[in-house]
């Protein structure tokens, strides 16, 4: 009856909370706080790494989550970071989980964020990957060249436009993205309901209302005590790099990790990497970020 | 007869090449390449804090070196960085040191970019703190008012000053600051000779040229193979973490790991963490910087 710890057989399973049914895998075991893990840019609970989730899962449950309108989750997908953030709470409150850590991709650190803001006692340490601050700049504007011309490239089918997307212009971070298309290939059956234009249109909405700051510069990020991990990959042309320097500059307990020729899936080029400090900063019980 | 490996207790040493004399210190010993260590602006061995040189010399031999001019070594102060990148290469010909790895703090850094550029056959792996590229901006421009004051403060005595320009003005970081400056007082006997008003006199020429750019933005960068980790305090005020932030774009293969709450002396401030990173970074021989 053991079942392997990992993203490419977790069974998925749902949760009724009020109206919403909410679509997650929930798997590994350990004594520290589970993880709650949330996700970038139209991507589901098969977007996720099995070699960044499944390490992690030693030691700890790691719960992926598709939030309103993702995947086999019902509803509608919010077209604000807020709402998001009130989806991904109402899944813990329904989930009982009251105490765990946070790691937030893309999207879903701008998600974290706010629901550490409107949450805080729910959270004990965060990791953000890829992600902005609100008030960014060069927030998923899929417009730009750089992103656009895979975009409308017709030879990209299914994941090759991810491995381009993803991953810098070089040989070895191609390379890279290659090896991640087939990590996520190891999953053949149960699989989630991939997002459609409804999904990106909605999505694309939060981004551009997190881009309009709400106070003087990036004062909201002064009231989140927990210790963050922010991390980036040097290249990146989906979200800049320069967002994860702001959240470090304003976060007042955050260190700063970014990865040389490697962009936005840089957790997924540097894997080992990446977990290995993702699970020494975890294991830290410091008041203080540094691990 | 044993000596405990420790920058508190290690003997000066001096060593003849040529014309000059240097001095220097080396302790600790173990399998890895030795690792030479280069100081800031009008630092002498004596600066170098034992919670950081003493962890890092279990498992390899520890360098400090007095360029020309300063401490007890010989000569006058270079006011280039190359100037100085010579010096060190001839102390390194003259001890027989043809294969270690280097760390270079904010001035130290500079050189550390040189050599590496001059003689790249000799380092293997390389750590750059608080420091810039060539052509890099905000470098030690003391008459900025927040160093200013510092420096004016006639009420600050011997380190004191040290205190407040290397820590953040929080009271965590200056307590960190506080209990740096008691470590460097450890060393009680065989102290290393003060730099006085000649010595920063040719150092700060040294940086104002370095901000002068040779070729094409950092271009100069990509030419260092050799994996890197870049450090730095977030609110470094001697020399901005921008700079960091420019030498993580622009260098090929190098890690940047960014301290909350700090500013220059990132590395004293969390000597733990920085000795724990750094160790982890040396002992890996893969030759991709991630670690």
């Amino acid at each position: 009856m053991t079942r392997a710890a990992s993203n490419a057989t977790a069974p998925t399973q749902l949760l009724q909370a009020g109206n919403q049914t909410y679509a997650y895998r929930r798997f590994g075991s350990g004594p520290a706080r589970p993880l709650l893990c949330l996700q970038h840019f139209t991507g589901t609970l098969d977007n996720w790494d099995p070699a960044v989730t499944d390490p992690l899962a030693t030691g700890r449950e790691v719960v992926l989550f598709d939030s309103a309108g993702i995947g086999r989750s019902t509803g509608t997908v919010p077209d604000t970071v807020g709402g998001m953030a009130t989806h991904a709470i109402a899944f813990l409150d329904a989930l009982g989980l009251d105490n765990c850590d946070v790691l937030g991709f893309s999207l879903g650190g701008m998600v974290a964020q706010q629901m550490v803001r409107d949450r805080p006692s729910i959270f004990r340490r965060m990791i953000l990957v890829g992600t902005a601050p609100r008030g960014g700049e060069d927030i998923m504007h899929l417009q730009k060249p750089s992103l656009a011309r895979h975009l409308g490239d017709p030879t990209l089918k299914g994941y090759a436009v991810l491995q381009k997307l993803f991953f810098a212009p070089t040989s070895s971070s191609q390379a890279a993205g290659a090896a991640f298309i087939e990590r996520l290939a190891q999953r053949s059956e149960d699989l989630d309901t991939p997002s459609g234009a409804a999904v990106a249109t909605a999505q694309l909405a939060a981004f551009r209302e997190w881009e309009h700051s709400t106070g003087v510069g990036f004062g909201d990020l002064e009231g989140i005590p927990q210790p963050t991990l922010v991390v980036n990959g040097i290249h990146d042309e989906m979200i800049s790099v320069s967002n994860s320097y702001r959240l470090a500059e304003n976060l007042p307990n955050a260190v700063l990790l970014a990865y040389p020729d490697s962009g936005h899936g840089s957790l997924f080029q540097f894997h080992e990497s990446f977990t290995r400090h993702t699970a020494a900063f975890l294991a830290s019980d410091s008041p203080f970020a540094p691990y």
